[in-house]
């Protein structure tokens, strides 16, 4: 029962020029469903990432980081095993499915990035993707989102056009993940492209600035997964963006498509009910405004408390005392609902009546903002409740 | 439903001499339950605590830390209200208390140490406490857990005997607690007394000591409260320890004392139905070995497995990996439950059965075991899983 989140129209998600969809199933874990994709480019297209800092980190990330570094033309991408805790078995077995694609495309393996999503510890059945590779069936950007799904209940894209100075650009991507792990099905996978040319410097410097305004801004449950990878493509086969203000306009839309997609996450988050934006403000430094923020989306007692439609909010003044910011001054702390003034300098607003944060909190999407009165920075979050049915999918989902 | 956690034996609760326990129903927060707890001390007797380190720290926790610098003369702890997040107009409130309680026993306000314990965010009703104070009734240890229980199922007190070189000491403690933050009851709250008598710095090194080894070993669900408070107390009327080997003696006895009341706060865990030991082995310093046990005691993916005896042990490897320690060589990382080994080098033991695992997981108690290989120190934590019945305790305790 995803948050506000109805599956992507078809029509609206536009095909990126010089990137090649292709899935199939190859009943990695079960039968009947896609479960591979893949993407590919032509050549000269160019690729750019950021991956989990897990210090298990699974094989198919410790390779795809490593062929980065050569010209990428293609990715592979299953479900239902994730590769992680597998060991040096684990990267063999990821560097055969490399070489398989590689060879259907006349590549070379290093120019393959591999991502698997799905239970950890297990090894990759690296035949049945094999095997399953001549049958790819061209696809859409919704067969594509469909392939990478796991437990996620919608699949999740986004696109948008965007006037550059030369002509149009097509921004696309597509993304997985209930939460920053999955129940056994570990992680968080995301894949925008474009069609525009632009130089490998500025891919790689909005690859890191958008990842850290979108996909690292959610939180289902605090878990890092061992899979977590953003990849942004550019096929180069459009319109060229060189100049600074088309980098601009071209990194505003990559940022669009990936905040609806991070969102996305959120709203289809295990057992979520609530979508909730957190945001600190006032700040005298960005990372602890977030640090706050974390703390508040994490805890297993706020997050109830959403769940509960329960304005009982003083946890929330808890998590912000707790967060780790240790010259706070609480006293000076505001709390709002939405606009509704729970706290005004670290104690209860005498003018607060719990109705009106209850009459928030009963909406489906509501916003946490918490003003603490020491700088100019801030940072927002979004994140959901913790629900019966979080306990549910992950107690019930393998067994 | 708590986890092998008997109610105290009356009879095993040892009085400590010079020291009296009253207790009320003081109807702070409901009528009809003991909810008022006075701990008087015979002149001369010593304290010593240590304190939440949350920022929003309660008006109560201010107080009496400023008030350890006296010679102390009362406890006074209330349940039903935390008065945290409660500002000045809290500290006001609370030194009524204290005051109240001084003018009783011919003290002074400020060598009164007051506690409190419950909802966050509302005002003390300190007239209704300074009422029942008169009406006190003398009580027993186990009068006096119950009268600091919130949402505790089960009363949890400890005690022990111990013999010193000049004769034998009694040391005998309470604690309240299913969290490290209750369900809008902040709280956990600790107090251990012996009558033996011993030097403040002696007394000051021990509560630290013992706190590091005890109270601050164990999480439900990670929240830190507003409130958290753990006071060793020493009436100073029995025997003298001041030889090593009797304060050797006496802590050994207090930290057997601290850590049974610790782990009975995990055993009576919000919705707890497992009672999961934490070991990390082999680590480079303790504080590393603690972190990777937090995050896998923390972690929800982790906990909920526990609750379904659900050996997705991959979610462990995770945690381990996502804790923090950066140059952490995950391809030697060994894991255990009980005795079966599930991980070795980082992979998954090529002899370890699920059925193994399965079988100490169904168990209500058992270990997690994680051997670093890359040093000489370890840590333990207690937890305990994340069931149903925290979520239901924690959304509808309130509302």
């Amino acid at each position: 029962m995803a948050v506000n989140l109805p599956p992507p129209d078809p029509a609206s998600l536009h095909a990126v020029r010089g990137l090649e969809l292709g899935f199939a199933m190859a009943g990695i874990r079960k039968p009947g469903r896609k479960d591979l994709l893949v993407m590919r480019l032509a050549p000269g297209a160019k690729a750019a990432g950021v991956f989990t800092r897990n210090r298990f980190c699974a094989a198919p990330v410790i390779l795809a980081k490593k062929h980065l570094k050569n010209p990428v033309l293609a990715l592979v991408v299953n479900t239902g095993n994730a590769n992680a805790g597998t060991g040096k078995d684990g990267l063999r077995r990821a560097l055969i499915v490399c070489d398989a694609v590689a060879k259907q495309i006349q590549a070379k393996a290093n120019q393959v990035l591999p991502f698997s999503t799905g239970v950890i510890m297990e090894p990759l059945p690296a035949d049945r993707i094999a095997a399953a590779l001549p049958g790819l069936k061209d696809g859409s950007w919704l067969d594509a989102a469909e392939a990478i799904m796991t437990t996620d209940t919608v699949p999740k894209a986004a696109s948008r056009k965007v006037q550059l100075s030369g002509g149009e650009a097509t921004v696309t991507g597509i993304a997985k993940g209930a939460g920053m792990i999955r129940p056994d099905m570990a992680t968080l996978l995301g894949f925008v492209a474009t069609d525009a040319k632009l130089p490998q410097a500025a891919l790689n410097r909005i690859v890191k600035r958008v990842a850290d305004r979108s996909f690292n801004c959610v939180t289902v449950d605090g878990d890092t997964s061992t899979n977590d990878s953003f990849v942004l493509l550019s096929s180069g086969v459009g319109v060229e963006a060189r100049k600074e203000r088309d980098l601009e306009l071209l990194e505003a839309a990559i940022l669009q498509v990936a905040q609806q997609l991070a969102q996305a996450i959120i709203r289809d988050g295990e057992g979520a009910t609530k979508f909730v934006t957190v945001t600190v403000e006032r700040g005298r430094s960005e990372a602890e405004c977030r640090k706050i923020a974390y703390a508040i989306a994490h805890s297993p007692l706020v997050k109830t408390a959403f769940f509960a439609s329960d304005p009982n909010l003083g946890r929330i003044l808890a998590a912000i005392g707790y967060a780790g910011v240790r010259d706070l001054d609480t006293g000076k702390v505001d709390l709002f609902i939405d606009e509704v003034q729970v706290a005004r300098s670290g104690g209860r607003n005498p003018a607060y009546r719990e109705a009106d944060a209850l009459a928030a909190m009963r909406k489906p999407e509501f916003s946490v903002r918490a003003v603490l009165k020491r700088g100019k920075s801030a940072a927002t979050v979004w994140t959901c409740d913790l629900s019966y049915d979080y306990v549910k999918i992950n107690a019930e989902y393998r067994t």
